[in-house]
């Protein structure tokens, strides 16, 4: 391509400075601006990805709204996306030009401790880069606008028309798959099934219970009725959610509100004495111990899928361990990004897993603010901008 | 038997109360002393035995302090002993007078919800009358001293010559085991070696961190030894605790008074991101939180396995369980006890497990308030009492 090499200017969105177009994240919590963002040539290691589409997730707003101690500014957010891969860097092999391709904020090198261990999905290889926003060649960023720098976000950055990503962070898809749809392969619905398939490993005949129905939630349930459980519980404080719930699994509804018990007792009652699994997707640290304690005496398993505020902690009582249940988390819902997500792309084109049932809303990457916006509204599951127009 | 039938008076041993001799716990926190029980024949499904040998546990000691608000007063304590059937109530079937058997706080009925699921050793059959004290059939207690009724404890109440279980508290045992040593396949080593085995199934070439270097710490070792484990590290605030220690299988030591940053910044330091199982061994809710967090991120499991005060609860981030860290807990190691004390006692009777090494003391049931002493002076693991001089 003509651009190889070459410094690329494109529409990035970042929070609020002043100048308009493009999109960058001056500082946290204010209107997200589109800026015309420099993006160096990939080095080393590194891929230049066209965005095509992109998704908006609740971390990026969380980063956004300065809560997270980690978020630098200024920067670019944006994690769940696809894209084209435009150029790469040297001594990068699995990905070349024209490749279609979803950004992974969780890496997958095959060749460190984590990727060895065959225990876990987190890979070590460049969190020490992407943790403060940069490359890990140089340790600096490939994006600036009028020459200051402008720091990556979770290695990812994909509020932008071009982005560069290790190649570690980078999965090949099949070029049939449309990128305004699996974009979403890159974040929340791997995340709910993967708690479903690879953290928990419910199995048939299950009793579950699902506290926040977003788009997580809601991909916990799909994952949940896949692998046979017997009842769905839905528990979440917005009744009009529980007819959209219903389509991914859901078949029961509770809503906290209803009830003056503590909602894992009205739980414990409604179950017989408890649920064999249950998911937090909220992040709300209360919530987190109620998803435990609504567990099953004996084997009951709570995974946490939500992420909490910064600092806040979960707390129980030992005797619910010690008798039995068990804690857990997730992270992208424990899948190997580059093994894996092709492999969902293959299964949503055989229609084994929907994508297309989250998307509430699409609009451009201009129009981001008015995404954000309707994220906090409740009635959108997921909008995907269109990056290029 | 000539008692088959009768009320057995015999000495039984409770918190104080004035007459002397034998032993009832009356009041919390008072020595006890040794009372003439009566002890009423055993009614349908119960099993009336003759404890030969008990043992002493952290936990009778709980409870006699006052500080368990579940603690009835007053009561004969007492749950790790191995004894002789004298006679069985209606419908006992599988023991019979004779009979060598350990009694078992964690009942095994093999026909309620938990016993059939395949998952957990907590039977609930028993669990309403022995939580409060009582047997099942009448929800009375079978123990009196003139006339007043004293509770039992844990289902079992082995600080007596004679006690009355139900049939699904008690492990027959072969008879060819001397008492006086299996008598601590009741609860401690168990505990720890199935910590290991069960709960935590630890694997070959695992490093392995223990907090607490008592009986169950050091069958936790023992487990780990006999796993694999590469390495055993033991944590105590007691150097003396080592020597021991080496001999059931610690291959380091960790003194936390040695170190001025917290132990669990410690331990990760100590093998290159954290451990790969850890067990707490001593009932402190920070001692809990600190084994959690020194076990190695993306898969690190720790195991609650000492039983923390009333009221107190653990607490962490959110965030290690997100990032692939698990948290258990165990109660008798997750072993059947009625399924598996036996093929503990064979695993003795092969040499393939330790039991007399972890008893450093015996004294007579009379000597019972000696022995409590002796526990907390911390040179000694296990006390067995004669309970029949």
């Amino acid at each position: 391509m003509a651009t190889q090499g070459q410094v690329i200017t494109c529409k990035g969105i970042f929070p609020s400075f002043s100048i308009i177009p493009p999109a960058v994240a001056w500082e946290p919590n204010k209107p997200l601006v589109i800026e015309d963002v420099q993006v160096a040539p990939p080095q080393a290691g590194e891929v230049r990805v066209k965005i095509l589409f992109t998704a908006l997730c609740h971390t990026d707003a969380y980063t956004w709204s300065g809560k997270d101690p980690e978020g630098l500014f200024p920067c670019i957010l944006g994690h769940e996306a696809a894209g084209i891969v435009e150029s790469v860097g040297e001594g990068v092999t699995e990905v070349q030009p024209g490749d279609h391709v979803i950004p992974c904020y969780q890496a997958e090198c095959k060749e460190c401790k984590f990727c060895k261990s065959g225990k876990t999905n987190l890979c070590g290889k460049v969190r020490s880069a992407t943790g403060v926003g940069v490359m890990m060649n140089d340790r600096k960023s490939r994006f600036s606008v009028n020459g200051k720098p402008i720091y990556h976000f979770m290695g990812t950055s994909t509020f932008s028309q071009y982005t560069v990503v290790h190649d570690v962070s980078v999965a090949k898809i099949d070029p049939i798959a449309p990128l305004n749809k699996v974009c979403l392969l890159g974040c929340g619905v791997p995340t709910g099934l993967g708690a479903v398939w690879n953290t928990a490993k419910v199995e048939a005949g299950s009793i579950v219970a699902i506290f926040g129905l977003g788009t997580v939630g809601l991909a916990v349930a799909e994952g949940a009725k896949a692998a046979g459980a017997s009842r769905i519980i839905g528990i979440d404080i917005d009744p009009k959610k529980f007819d959209t719930a219903k389509n991914f699994g859901v078949t029961e509804f509770v809503n906290p509100k209803d009830h003056e018990k503590p909602i894992q007792q009205v739980l414990v009652d409604l179950t017989d004495g408890g649920v064999d699994y249950s998911f937090e997707c909220i992040g709300n640290v209360s919530v987190m111990r109620a998803a435990l304690e609504c567990c099953h005496k004996g084997w009951g398993t709570s995974v946490i899928v939500g992420v909490a505020a910064s600092g806040q902690e979960i707390s129980t009582r030992p005797f619910q361990l010690v008798t039995g249940r068990v804690w857990k988390g997730t992270a992208f819902g424990g899948f190997k990004s580059r093994s894996q997500v092709p492999w969902l792309v293959e299964k949503y084109l055989k229609k084994e897993i929907k994508v297309d049932e989250y998307i509430t809303h699409n609009l451009t990457l201009a129009e981001i603010n008015r995404a954000f916006d309707l994220m906090h509204e409740g009635g959108c599951l997921r909008c995907v901008l269109d990056c290029q127009v």
